[in-house]
């Protein structure tokens, strides 16, 4: 089957767009462009879903069941199954795979990539189910970011990647002069994937941060093995079906990119890192097993770890819109983004905020009353906050609560719709500059640290630091002087840290578009690849070129 | 200073080329290209400087001068000084420098670079009998390698660099429609460079080997310290004056890019390498050092290491024609060049050639024939050969005559321009597909192994294995059954090895030709980089994106 022309027309489309960069989305994060069947249609598969097998894998023979979901909303079982297969046979399967998959032509393969997006559209209302009842997200957020976020960052490594496989000529002629005569020469180039790509997700963006690394690694021509966090399979696992019918359908091995699911008491993805064959490593997760993952000899790995991140505030121009945008930035998702802000450095002699100066003391209280306020608003706290997907966090909530000074104290956030939420509002805690120890930490969930410092300049220094040592992904700053906002460019770029400034109304530090922002970098410890410059496609195959005489 | 109108056009051809990939070269390889007067002026340039201090770089104040070059044309010691920098030295000023480099437009470090090409072109002749009395290479052969063929490299990664840090904008305005407004951010897109680059020369092509690398990390901003191999420091020590005198010109620190030469008794590339300031290296040389360098933790590598070349002959077209180019391949530069064959994979059946069948044992005596032939030939033999850098390699030739069947004992290759040069003719040597141990070795030099296999499959097979396990820089391959061609082509590609096939008449397996040959695929363990795809420039710098409200 060749590139269909409509499909073609995506894929050019997205390319133009990478490289303007400007605003672009293939698919709407407007639920209702979605048809005003595909809510009810949604919830519909995923209420069948739930208590059964998950059976619309196109892999046979499995040699178990198993699945360990839990809704943070209920704290009950989904009580889904998915199929288990042993390390060997999803191995073997992904190497017979991956021998014809390679042979495909990039316009094959993107033929296949684009129809598996267009597949998981029309599912986009069931993964947002299947998402808010594993990670805790509110259904709108489940609904855009692992919906139509998700799959425009799929578009986007399949686009750069298309790009970047056809930049070279398949054939030339190559004439050189030589005295009287011409030696001649014919030659072909040729981008040969690695191997087997490992796919390994994490709880709480099951399919945002998975499919650019699996996009990537298939429109390559590798073979994918997707590992999903045990308790957040569902929404990937519908992407993986839905890939495995693209590739069904198109007259290819479904084994071209597998689900791998495991058991938190029978883990497998150390077994399959390790795996001679497995020759990518995409991850998302904590740092520890990061820094194992990147630490693997002769594995191109792509990670997302954790990171610090910072706000600097200088000076303001509207201090209450200032607040609204931070306190709603670390509420979001009860601040289980990678993006969210955890260090709040402040100058002790406060700062400029239009024609007025405020104290230190004043505004560290109008952030806490504005990130309290969010917490305890009754039709914005709830779906602000969803659900928290781990236990964990909770308990570390409330664990750090006297490392610092304590300013805001955690509580539940009450859900009418779903009482038995797993809900938490912040702690807040302040620190001084020299506390280093406190504050140099990922702290991950809703811990937010005041850290009082001299003056903005040590501020941006302390950041600058964090980021260097121990990874940053964000960080936003808030200033009113263009000298300043120049130093704070230079010096966070120095450690690789993208800066948002003077964020105010409805956009938030927390979010990266795709088409538009490279999401984590890879220059500092948070990570050491990038959604999606070309260096995340070109690391996945190697150019050879042969030659005829 | 702005990119010179000239200096534009010369980049735009350069990528233009590296896209097309047919034949273009910058700098014509043909000496007379280069005007009557300018081999006798640089002669001039190269008998003034040997016995002298090397004074035309822009370091100040070196701690001591040292040098320990020897012609392999005479064993008699140059007897040329170069400054030596205690490393903290070169670490601060390259530091300091790159503070400075990382702010300049990559158009203004483009007309510095290209700037750099045009005055390193009118001293080709001196880089050439430097090379020729460093390296051993014929006249002719440093003059084409370490000058035009060097200088096209060059200026391939320098105009692959600058289209690539120009795929995205600098700055973009990104409006998003929400509901009945629109949400608007000012975006900018940097090309963050890493920090100081190392490039550490070897001793056989110490420009050709270097440039590459050096021009990738000066056009994305990095700061650059040369390091080469103490036996071989002339040649690019040209090269990095002029470098200093663009940047200079400009107005720009010298230090961007220093020469930081060492000697046998105190060397100090591992104490640069190590030097956490130090982010990228470039490398050339043998592979347990190179395994050094690949390993170590948080610095983007670029290696070019030892490898085991094959020739596979399964049928050819004109037997004679065969036996010239092979006997060259493997005597050009006394089989020094990374590129040579070794391992020739021979069935025991013998060959079709043409309408006839050769035995063999005739084909061997054929092939050893035509070695001895250009070796013993008094014209042709001197020239081609040269003469051996280093001592070690005549005697691992000699130590390795009875390793396997001796065929042709090496000897020494009279020459009656320098009747004292350090020659020797190959050694060639059989052995059975079953000796694994003997052929699965880089024996550096002009030693030939025939490897006696069942068939062509069985040789496939093992150039094959020794690629993935050894890695390989080069596969020469002889057949006149496209079948067989096509299943060689994707047996070696699995290993990312590129197949030069039927190679006759001028053209060698050993050339690679800038903008249309990648030079090492990066994809076995000769090497993890790739003269020069995109992976090349890109893992020198990160990508950082900023947003302001």
């Amino acid at each position: 089957m060749a590139l269909r022309t409509e499909y073609k027309e995506i894929i050019d489309s997205a390319v133009k767009a990478i490289h303007e960069r400007t605003f672009f989305a293939q698919y709407p994060e407007h639920p209702k462009a979605y048809g005003e069947e595909a809510p009810a249609k949604g919830l519909k598969a995923y209420n069948n879903q739930v208590g059964k097998k998950f059976e619309s894998l196109l892999q046979a023979d499995p040699s178990s069941w198993a699945g360990e979901e839990v809704s943070p909303y209920t704290l009950k079982s989904l009580d889904i199954q998915y199929p288990i297969f042993e390390v060997d046979k999803l191995i073997v399967r992904a190497g017979r795979a991956f021998g014809t998959w390679k042979k495909v032509s990039v316009d094959d393969r993107a033929d296949v990539l684009v129809d598996a997006l267009e597949r998981v559209k029309n599912r986009f209302f069931e993964i947002a189910s299947a998402t808010q009842h594993t990670t805790g997200q509110s259904f709108m957020m489940s609904f855009q970011a692992s919906g139509p976020h998700a799959s425009d960052r799929a578009l986007e490594t399949l686009a750069l990647g298309y790009e970047v496989l056809k930049q070279f000529p398949e054939n030339v002629t190559w004439e050189k002069p030589a005295g009287k005569g011409v030696i001649k020469l014919e030659k072909t180039f040729k981008p040969i994937p690695k191997g087997i790509g490992l796919v390994i997700g994490c709880s709480t963006f099951p399919t945002w941060n998975s499919v650019p690394g699996l996009f990537a690694t298939l429109i390559t021509g590798n073979a994918a093995i997707v590992k999903p966090h045990p308790k957040s399979v569902y929404p990937i696992a519908v992407v993986v079906a839905e890939i495995q019918n693209a590739l069904k359908a198109a007259g290819h091995d479904p084994n071209v990119c597998q689900l791998a699911v495991d058991t938190s008491a029978k883990l497998i993805t150390k077994q399959l890192a390790e795996h001679p064959l497995v020759k990518l490593i995409d991850y998302t997760g904590g740092s520890v097993f990061g820094n194992y993952v990147e630490s693997l000899a002769g594995k191109a790995t792509f990670t997302e770890k954790a990171g610090v991140n910072s706000v600097i505030i200088d000076s303001v121009a509207d201090l209450k819109a200032v607040v609204q945008n931070l306190s709603f930035a670390v509420s979001l998702y009860t601040g289980q983004m990678c993006t969210a802000p955890q260090n709040f450095f402040i100058p002790e002699d406060g700062i400029k905020a239009g024609e007025e100066h405020i104290s230190y003391e004043d505004l560290v209280k109008a952030l806490c009353d504005g990130i309290v306020g969010i917490a305890k608003h009754p039709q914005i706290g709830p779906g602000t906050f969803g659900a928290v997907q781990n236990e964990a966090t909770v308990k570390r909530v409330n664990s750090v609560k006297d490392i610092a000074t304590l300013l805001v104290s955690p509580e539940a956030i009450a859900n009418p719709e779903f009482p038995e939420a797993r809900t938490t509002s912040h702690v807040v805690l302040e620190a001084d500059a020299k506390d280093f120890g406190i504050y140099e930490n990922e702290l991950f969930g809703p811990i937010v640290l005041i850290i009082k410092t001299k003056n903005t300049e040590q501020s941006v220094q302390l950041a600058k630091e964090m980021a260097a040592k121990h990874g940053a992904i964000t960080c936003a700053a808030y200033t009113t002087d263009t000298n300043v906002a120049h130093h704070i460019t230079e010096e966070m770029e120095s450690v690789f840290v993208p800066v948002s400034f003077n964020f105010t109304g409805g956009i938030f530090v927390n979010q990266h578009a795709a088409f538009s922002d490279f999401h984590v970098t890879g220059g500092n410890p948070a990570g050491n690849a990038s959604f999606t410059n070309p260096d995340y496609i070109n690391r996945r195959f190697v150019w050879v070129g042969h030659r005829m005489c």
